[in-house]
């Protein structure tokens, strides 16, 4: 069954947008992704992916995606790519973005990110977000894995 | 006259801090800016700093300051310089983060940006994003510049 969510557009008017199947949300989200959510994630082949509908809220002055949102975005699918793979915690120690195409309001946007290299304490990542015809952001970054102790203390 | 804010710390209780001097708030901000807002800037000596105080909406699952809202912030901030420095709206092409500490929730944050080389199209920009007593990220970013004519059709 494809979901539906309701968001409002820049006309003021509600839209219905259909959430991609397999993907739920992540009712659990807390701070920042709570507050730019709803954010939703699937897991599908060992990978898993994040996805989110822009809205007005995540806008820049031109009207497009804002491009520290889209970043933001990615960060976090590629922290959570560091969980899925190492299942350690991890904070961000160092990320680079390509902005490659622009990202439009009410457009679903996905984001994934692959551990491609790790020792005990940093995890390299590359990471990418993209629309449903175009790749809206390639990432690369440097994740610090936190202790084995801290990461049974906090959420996941 | 230092102004007061009311931010919700994480105890639920109301707590009352200060803005610094000569900060004005950001309140045309509009979309992403609005929404994690409110966001403030100063010019001074020809320098453009923004600033803001993270509460608990912007924080991660480890009750820090997230690093995407981070990044998103000091983006702007850099952006913002491109603005304050050619006159010309800007997206970002490129941009590099180094998270060099943390921040906490409810501690006063800053953000500013340098243009250090431009042509008629691409502007590169060094940021920092600082705290009271230290440095929180190190940036380096590509801004692809807009043409004038749409520049004078959108907002600063």
């Amino acid at each position: 069954m494809t979901r539906q969510l309701n968001i409002r557009r820049s006309t003021g008017l509600k839209w219905r947008v259909s959430i991609p199947e397999g993907f739920r949300e992540l009712t659990e989200a807390l701070g920042f992704a709570r507050a730019n959510g709803p954010w939703f994630e699937k897991i599908e082949n060992g990978r898993v992916m994040r996805g989110f509908l822009p809205g007005t809220q995540h806008a820049n002055a031109l009207g497009i995606v804002h491009g520290g949102m889209l970043a933001a975005f990615l960060d976090s699918a590629m922290g959570r790519a560091v969980w899925h793979t190492l299942r350690r915690r991890s904070v961000t120690l160092r990320l680079s973005v390509d902005y490659l195409g622009p990202a439009k309001v009410g457009d679903w946007l996905q984001a994934e990110g692959e551990v491609v290299g790790h020792d005990e304490h940093v995890a390299q990542v590359r990471g990418r977000l993209y629309g449903r015809r175009h790749e809206v952001l390639a990432g690369l970054g440097s994740f610090t894995l936190l202790s084995r102790q801290r990461t049974l203390n906090t959420r996941s």
